[in-house]
Formats: structure tokens, C-alpha cells, sequence
């Protein structure tokens, strides 16, 4: 199946039965149902087979899959074996919780692939300053930054009347991803991907079901 | 269509649609077609009149849906207008962020509907200070709390190793639904939700198009 026509929602899930795989201690024997996948993914089994169906044949009727095997299709279908380079935009609260805690996955998970190579801000006060070692620099050095490393990925954390600014700034030096946690939609032109993560919106769908 | 027999998928869309219903400045004659809802929601158009015929037949063949209307239809189908006390469990950075936010928040949008009622945490060096005005408590006083005010959310910003065990403490005084920002699962009876955010599976799914 052509990378560019799996739906945005199976590979939502196939991210989710990655982490499922990847939490899971096993050794080279060890299979792994499509029922419990979807147990934990809170998805029905039917669905498990079919989205992993579509790339081949992993499973062995009655037994499952091989966690091990498994786990290393799927980071292979998913890239995510790649070291991807993120700049998080606003060392506000939340940018430096994401700084943190991206670095603290870092150095609890091997082959953590998503590396910090810049942190930017406008705010005088923090220029210059660290988190966890990482300086943090004017958004106008944000080229400079680019030019030594190709960040793919600009982490969104600065408050929503300064969201589309930052975004466009950082488009115009060749930033293609953008995960957004400012509460508002970014304009984009096409070929850049945003990806939003909204509290309220995940909120709204809990406070559904309650 | 019975509330719980509504996708999880579906909802999560609604709760997309509203959200740009809510974006947009609109008078009592304004229309948006599927289009430009999908267009916004990056759902294709005929995925946007599906999910919305479940409900009842709202738009008008050539004009489109009427914005307040359809706006107020969204609020009624997700119970988006009733008020839901929350708490939040771990207050680093992470808890602080997410506290100023949901107060920046409910300062800033007319009937926003979350509410903190509590910020808990279990280091003696944080409990009695406060965050824009909400008092930090010992995670032990959690019962007292909620006989005053029932908390419906809990939200979980504690380090993945304690986030259970806070789970747990939750779930045995009644919280019934976590928004869970630990990269860990947690484990609940039937009966009790919990959605993940994970910014790791975030940049993965975002990766995977880069």
C-alpha cells in the first residue's frame, strides 16, 4: 500500500499498536492477539487485523503475532527508526514541560528518536537561558539553527495571538511538521502538516461519555 | 442514534466540528457548507454530512448548514453547555501549565465549561501554595474535596510511575474520567474512562509525513 493513501486515522492507530508493542517486555517466541492489541487500544479486534492486513501478512491464525517481529514492521511502516530534529517555539510553562519531557523520554528510551535542537522564545528574560542544558534562543536565530541542523518538526507552544506568526516564521526557514498547542487553527500552505493538540478538545470528547 | 452507540471516532469529529463552529463569528443568517467544515476539520465533505445525518438532517441541499443552528445542535449532542469540575493530579510544570491554561481559558471564552476545583499533589514543599489562586492540596485531602463539589475529570501530570497509583486514589473517591498526559497506561475498572495524551505518539503520527 502507497504511503500517501494509508487514512490519517489508521495511522493514528498503528502509532497507538507501536506503543503498545513497545511497552511490552517480550523475547522472540512470544505472540501477542489482536484481541488484547485492541483491548488495549480500545479497538475492536476485527479492526487490528484489517488495519495490519493492508501491509502484509504478519499474523498466524490462532497464535497472533510476534511481538518482537511485530514492533519492527510497524517501525518500519511508520519511519520510526528515524532521528527526527523538533525546535519547540514559546519556553513559556508549557514549553519548558515539553522540553523536559522530551529530554527525560531521551534518556529513558533507547533509540528515542526526536531530538530538541533549539528552543525559541522573544522574551529577553529567557534568551540565553537553559533548559535542561538546551539554550534558548531569539526566534531570529532560528535560520542560523536550521542551516547546521534540519529540524523537521516546530513544536508550537506560545500563546494563540502569537501562533500563526510563529508558524510563518518558521515555514518561511523550511520547518514541514508543526504539532500546535496553541488553542487556535494555523494557516498553512500546502506540503506542511499541522498537527493540533487542544486540551479542550480532548475534554470536550472525555466530558462526553461522564 | 442512542449516546452510547455513537464511535468514539464520531465523537472526536463532532467535538472538531464544534470547536470550528465555535472559531467562527456568524449572525443568524450565515451558512458553512461540508466543504469548508471538512476543508477546516481535514475530514472530506461527505464524511462531514455522514456524521452529522446521524443526528438528524440539519443542512439545506446547496446552502449548507446554518452556523448558530448547527452550533447549538453540537453543544446539545455532546452535553457541551453542562459545567464539569476537574482536578488536577501532579502539579510540576506540566500541572502548572495545564492549570493556567484551563483558568486563561475560562477568562477568556464565554461558558467555557471546565472548571478546576483541585490541584493535588503529595510534595510537602508545593502543598499550601497556590496557581492563579487555586490552592495546592495534599492528594489525601482529595475526599473532602469532592464531597463539596463533584469532580467528574481527573487529570493526571505525575511522572508515569505514580500515575496508577494516583489513578487509583482518584477512582476510589469517584472521579470517573482522566485526561491522562503520563506516557504510561493505566489500568481502570468498567465503567471508568480514560482518554491519553501522549506527545510522543503526537510527533510519531506527525513523523510518519515528514
Amino acid at each position: 500500500m502507497f504511503r500517501n493513501k494509508i487514512p490519517d486515522v489508521v495511522i493514528r492507530r498503528l502509532v497507538t499498536y507501536l506503543r503498545i508493542l513497545t511497552d511490552r517486555e517480550a523475547g522472540p517466541d512470544d505472540y501477542i492477539s489482536s484481541a488484547e492489541i485492541g483491548d488495549l487500544a480500545d479497538v475492536n479486534s476485527a479492526q487490528v487485523r484489517k488495519d495490519l492486513a493492508l501491509f502484509g501478512e504478519f499474523g498466524k491464525q490462532g497464535v497472533g503475532y510476534p511481538v518482537i517481529g511485530l514492533r519492527d514492521e510497524l517501525i518500519e511502516i511508520l519511519g520510526a527508526d528515524r532521528k527526527m530534529y523538533i525546535a519547540i517555539f514559546g519556553v513559556g510553562e508549557l514549553g519548558t514541560a515539553l522540553a523536559r519531557y522530551l529530554t527525560s523520554r531521551r534518556e529513558t528510551t533507547p533509540n528515542y528518536r526526536f531530538v530538541i535542537k533549539g528552543l525559541f522564545d522573544v522574551d529577553k528574560s529567557k534568551v540565553g537561558k537553559e533548559v535542561d542544558g538546551i539554550p534558548i534562543r531569539h526566534i531570529d536565530g532560528l535560520g542560523e539553527v536550521m542551516a547546521a541542523s534540519e529540524i523537521k518538526i516546530g513544536v508550537i507552544a506560545v500563546p494563540a495571538w502569537a501562533a500563526q506568526d510563529v508558524a510563518n516564521k518558521a515555514i518561511s526557514k523550511g520547518i514541514k511538521g508543526f504539532l500546535n498547542f496553541a488553542p487556535v487553527r494555523i494557516k498553512t500552505p500546502p506540503g506542511v502538516r499541522i498537527q493540533n493538540s487542544d486540551v479542550t478538545s480532548d475534554l470536550q470528547e472525555l466530558g462526553f461519555y461522564l
